[in-house]
């Protein structure tokens, strides 16, 4: 049993794996932070969507007001789902892509290019930034995301 | 060949490992479940999307009535939404988690208030149960995420 | 550290871990498609969500217009959910069931039914088919999803 945990630990002790495990965990974290935010704009600008959540503003109509969608509430739940778009292929292409023996310089290259554009992205639609500055940090993450595809196809196609 | 293959098995035959499938397996499972809860409360309800979805209820007019969002349809997707947002950092961080050698009991520990506490906010979300039922199962799912986002940082950071 | 390296490619070389990773880049680069796709029905409908991506058209008025919801943006956006909720627990459940030690072709025709089928699903959404077209295509995707994690629990259950 020993002898099993060394090899696991092996995978946790290679280079390129704790590159990916150390940005992996720290763009699925700005993922999840996305759910507080949204939660913040919806207790500060009083708009819900679940009956159950106004119960606290008083019954009746006094609490039916404050079911409502609110500007602010949508555009953070639309970089949350945006993060979903991107940083679900990220995480399982990004897997992939370091058990296919690149370099570490080269894959930390692509793993901190896709950690920074992702944390512009959020800025860039939250404050709101003018355009391009959104698209740009979109594109940047998708470019890096289909680098890590064509390596993983070409290292282990198998059809 | 069977060499490479021994190494593999080796992954499936640890108990943290073992213990990781089963409960990625089990939650994507009810994640999974969302969708024909989703196709039941369409029909019932006679709620739809897709103009294609409501061919079989006739044509023109008397089919138009159905495409239109119903309480219930809307509250079993924002559920789903929700899984999707909370689930895919849990199979993440939990892969990494798990291995990066943490204590079986102690792996198990989080797997198992994980899974528990989403399978409680299903039943939160459907039923709907009273705030903060919702929340607070939201909130401990999320904590055991981010605990093992720390322990998974704490073993394998590499900026 | 060559040996580590050694061990490591080992699983891409693993010919099961091959087509798993073969066939999750290519669902997720399916996924990702959805992505520019949504973006052209944005700009040929103009039809955006964001002010700040109309600033292009104009100010005031001019632009406000083409903040607007249209039936084919709306559609592809639908779709692109459809592949999160669907294409989440395949690459999660995959990853589990190509390291549970299937045989080879049993392990491709689930990749390939799978693959096939959400490939379907997008032209079934996108064209619009008729049903059940897009609901056959997500039900042949889905028993096969089912299947996996049927497989991953026999050979991994540690509750």
């Amino acid at each position: 049993r020993s002898g099993e945990m060394a090899k696991l630990t092996q995978l946790i002790d290679n280079e390129v794996f704790r590159a990916y495990a150390t940005y992996t965990a720290i763009v699925l974290l700005k993922m999840m932070l996305m759910s507080p935010i949204t939660a913040y704009f919806r207790y500060t600008r009083k708009a819900f969507v679940n009956p159950e959540d106004t119960a606290a503003f008083g019954k009746g109509d006094s609490a039916k007001k404050y079911l409502r969608t609110d500007a602010d509430v949508e555009r953070v739940r639309r970089g949350h789902l945006n993060d979903l778009e991107n940083i679900v292929p990220f995480v399982g292409i990004g897997l992939l892509y370091a058990l296919s023996g690149p370099e570490l310089s080269t894959a930390l290259l692509h793993f901190r290019i896709f950690a920074g554009a992702r944390i512009l992205h959020t800025f860039a639609y939250l404050i709101p930034l003018p355009q391009p500055g959104r698209g740009l940090s979109w594109a940047v993450g998708y470019a890096v995301t289909f680098s890590m595809a064509y390596q993983v196809l070409k290292a282990a196609l198998l059809l």
